[in-house]
């Protein structure tokens, strides 16, 4: 079978080496003669998966000691609540930087256990740059202060981490740019992300937590949504989702066999670059985010005349370059240029992109 | 690779035609040249395996119109808290049959939020058998009736429903034996189950649950966690697990090809009877539930002479005999027995255990 070249924002392509072992786990797990998905989680098999994929992530970021690692469900939408529900009480403050559609949800299911203080926003100019250390003002005490680092559907990105009051503890929903470059964890409380943009399938979401962080989150909730029942167990508590779990653990390898997350930052650079470029010269098409902005893993894209993008779209997916349809609340297109999207498949659009641009010239 | 015989209470064996097709699919699904793990959610190959999946669960259980078949994330345990959470509040009172470790699990969360009635309970005799009416007392106007159907850790199970009052609410957590055997779907409020055991890998939750009920929901929760997001969404609120949605659609189609519910009964009853009739007259191992309450799912059994159990269980291991290493609770063995487990692999238990017996007498 021929594969093609997926743009789609999450759940997105994988590294075509992990889909092979991935096929043969299914039917043999380590030479265990059952496959990964019948394994008991309590059994030996399924543990050394577990620890081995816990310790991968481990390396590849530096996670220190003091961090939990954990592997929950629900996605970034549960943590929308869990993290307020767990360390944002009635009469306290939270402080989010808003930069989007995702931002806009955290902050909405936050406001149902205390006070919300937006500290930057980039609304006004339909969220097309990330906010400036300037435009920011963070409230005086706040529990924690919230950013997205990168925005899936505006397409843009946080270059570092905002500067937030020494001592206030950084949360970050990651979902769609962890592991795609170098990271220090030690300037976050917590990081979370849904593994299906650049670490695995859906149905999994990394935690990493800041074990004295994490103590101090309400013990007056149910107990799958406290993290102290989860980090106790080592993601045990309940059955994991045990699947998600292994291929995270392949990916992980796969990027430290391709050299790491400095490796996969100068790639998914390059990927950007070449697209980028193509972008900045284009009079068929153009990017839509401030160029100080711009995201490495979702790029953004209209027509010039905005009535040929339908067709556009329409004659990438016969070219066998799918996924391009931009998200339904901004239109236009989006490439998606995850670790495992191949730098061929930004050319492949890049040239399908200048032949078309030809033909209308 | 050689397959072997899995005994394991979960994550447990899967039909193999459905591990051949999961391979495929994890390449390319159904010939897009996209592998199923890297769809867009919100795309046409995945709405349509979303969309057959549940097809398939409502024909075979007959679920009506009135119902909505939910794919969430976070496993019974989660459903612990989120049923008393949308239905219980202060001042409410929950009944519960309490039948072991789960139910046990799910009182305890149910207390969080109302009080809870302990309808009957099997503690007293170490729930070696499921609740007759005669034992059962309902508080007098229960906002829901929760059981149990069956009890993976002590190997029991209900024979059929219990005998709520008229108008009350049945709940149920189905984990162990959902899609066993035929089912009238219309005596329930709601069905919840982990995938795990009879229909696909861990990491995802059936909620099969009456409209009408679920709009009695609380709103004032996190919008993941009321039950009308995601019936109002067909479970695509959020990102939901792709991959467990896939096999789960492959087993139920595999279950029509089978038979349907009927012909998975009339197999498990085959199997089950297979193995308790050898331990009604051995000397080497015994049963240890009530005959009446036996669970067809999961056959929990001792050594006359207990000591040898671990000696028993490894020798089984060394036959290719694998996971029937009792719960920690309970000690002993326990032979889990769902849907996919083939007549075949009860077959070589009982065959193991005569001739260990032989070789011991």
């Amino acid at each position: 079978m021929t594969r093609i070249y997926n743009f789609s924002s999450g759940p997105a392509v994988l590294p075509e080496p992990v889909l092979r072992r991935a096929q043969e786990a299914i039917w043999d797990l380590d030479g265990t003669g059952i496959g990964v998905l019948e394994h008991s989680h309590r059994g030996k098999a399924f543990m050394a998966v577990l620890e081995r994929t816990e310790a991968r992530l481990r390396a590849l970021a530096g996670i220190p000691d003091t961090y939990a690692v954990l592997f929950l469900q629900g996605g970034a939408s549960t943590q929308f609540f869990q993290v307020p529900m767990n360390f944002l009480g009635a009469g306290g403050t939270a402080d989010y930087c808003h930069t989007g559609v995702w931002s806009k949800k955290a902050m909405a299911e936050a406001r149902r256990f205390g006070a919300v203080h937006v500290a930057c926003s980039s609304e006004a100019d339909q969220f097309r740059h990330i906010p400036a250390e300037e435009e920011t003002a963070w409230s005086s005490a706040p529990v924690y202060a919230h950013f997205t680092s990168n925005n899936t559907i505006y397409g843009t990105q946080w270059r570092s981490e905002p500067a937030v009051p020494a001592g206030v503890p950084l949360v970050c929903d990651a979902s769609s740019d962890i592991f795609s470059r170098p990271i220090d964890v030690t300037k976050y409380a917590m990081i979370y992300a849904g593994a299906q943009k650049n670490l695995g399938p859906s149905g999994v979401t990394i935690v990493i937590i800041r074990k004295d962080f994490l103590e101090t989150g309400s013990r007056d909730l149910p107990t799958m949504l406290q993290y102290r029942t989860h980090a106790g167990e080592q993601s045990m508590f309940n059955t994991p989702p045990t699947f998600a779990i292994y291929v995270i653990g392949e990916v992980a390898a796969w990027i430290a066999a391709e050299g790491g997350l400095a490796a996969m930052d100068e790639r998914n650079r390059a990927k950007a670059a070449l697209l980028y470029d193509y972008l900045d010269q284009s009079k068929l098409v153009r990017g839509t985010v401030r160029p100080d902005s711009r995201s490495l893993m979702n790029v953004v894209f209209r027509c010039v005349d905005e009535s040929f993008e339908p067709e556009l779209v329409a004659r990438a997916t016969a070219r066998g370059l799918d996924g391009l349809k931009g998200h339904r609340t901004v239109g236009g297109m989006r490439a998606s240029l995850y670790n495992a999207f191949p730098i061929e498949g930004v050319r492949a659009l890049v040239d399908f992109l200048r032949e078309l641009e030809a033909a209308r010239a």
